[in-house]
């Protein structure tokens, strides 16, 4: 039995530390950013949140342009974690259609950030802004977009909806209920975001090709388990 | 005839000079706000982008909040002598309504401000942070829901619309697809900016007992003239 760690035992024990350390950092720099906004989002605010000095947050993101481009990116992978892996699974495209859908309003609806969906905050607050944030923010819009607009091209290939229902149309309603949903239900508008899950039920339901509504209940059933 | 004008003409020209140059503050203050955000707008970059000193900013604002709220309100007062006065005289409640769609497409198309809407940037970016500034945007933002649902049941006792359709989905409705239209133009989808107006013309014509697009179409005509 060795007295002393190994060398590399104590290197692991670093490394974990130090991953650890930037998971802290970032789910606090999301929280920030939910509520002032990615531009609110500063290293002096998240050092002083965190009881920690601006120096040794500096020596994991150096600038704040990269501490800002992280956690955008961190909120998106926890998405993609939590709803977009999970709903891909499901058996049909409109299956994985719905279940993205409902996956989001669930995800949104928990309030793990107190300004609900980063994603379409952040787009909003970069849309006339052009530099890097703009760029990552319009490049994770059109990931969400073209994953959705991919389930709607697909659930049209197996007859799943209407092949003259506009992929782009309908795409862009789901995300229109989505960022309207976000922003309503913080103003206060609470019951909005039912209604937006009803405009989403009722968009999808309209590209059905009959039975639409008793069509999608049956794959809204099989998503959830 | 008087060798010096009379005291009131002196006042007269004063009030006029002030209300000229709050109208020149404001409107720079929209255009920055349009941008960076209202957090963004502060009384040094007001004055760095006018050539005037902040000393004379702070004499017609007081506090940077006081100019948010300023800004704010004269945007909201712009898009309201532009759009809404004139919607409101259209002859029938579903012709006000296609009016009142038509007119806030209209008016972000024709670019006056490179941020497009400043209402449903506004409401973002207040949506968790409470305050004067989130009030203000809320207050703005339920007067546009209540001016679209107010139109929609007019319609629908009039039989121009449904009365089945939940009145509070029809109006988020079309207030999520202005939302998305404004964010997604903005990040270089152009196109969707017209989606946007095809699902909205949808929207409605789904809510219409029969015919619905022809009956649009024409309300869309008699709006225009």
């Amino acid at each position: 039995m060795p007295v002393a760690p190994a060398l590399d035992t104590i290197r692991d024990g670093r490394k974990r530390r130090g991953a650890k350390k930037r998971a802290l950092v970032l789910a606090r720099a999301m929280h920030i950013a939910s509520t002032h906004g990615f531009e609110g989002l500063t290293i002096g605010r998240l050092a002083a949140d965190l009881g920690i000095s601006k120096g040794n947050i500096a020596v994991l993101f150096p600038g704040k342009e990269r501490l800002q481009l992280d956690t955008l990116d961190a909120a998106v992978t926890r998405f993609v974690a939590n709803v977009v892996a999970r709903a891909l699974t499901a058996p049909t495209p409109l299956a994985r259609l719905v279940a993205l859908c409902d996956g989001w309003f669930r995800f949104v609806n928990r309030r793990e950030l107190p300004g609900g969906c980063l994603l379409y905050a952040t787009s909003n607050e970069y849309r006339a802004r052009p530099g890097a944030m703009r760029d990552r923010a319009k490049h994770h819009w059109k990931a969400w977009y073209t994953v959705l607009a991919t389930n709607i091209r697909a659930a049209q290939r197996e007859g799943q909806l209407r092949a003259d229902v506009p992929v782009s149309q309908l795409a862009f309603e789901l995300m229109a209920h989505q960022a309207g949903a976000n922003v309503a239900a913080l103003l206060g508008e609470r019951r909005l975001f039912q209604v937006a899950r009803n405009a989403t039920r009722d968009s999808i339901a309209a590209a059905c090709p009959t039975g639409g509504t008793s069509q999608i209940r049956a794959t809204r059933g099989a998503a959830r388990r």
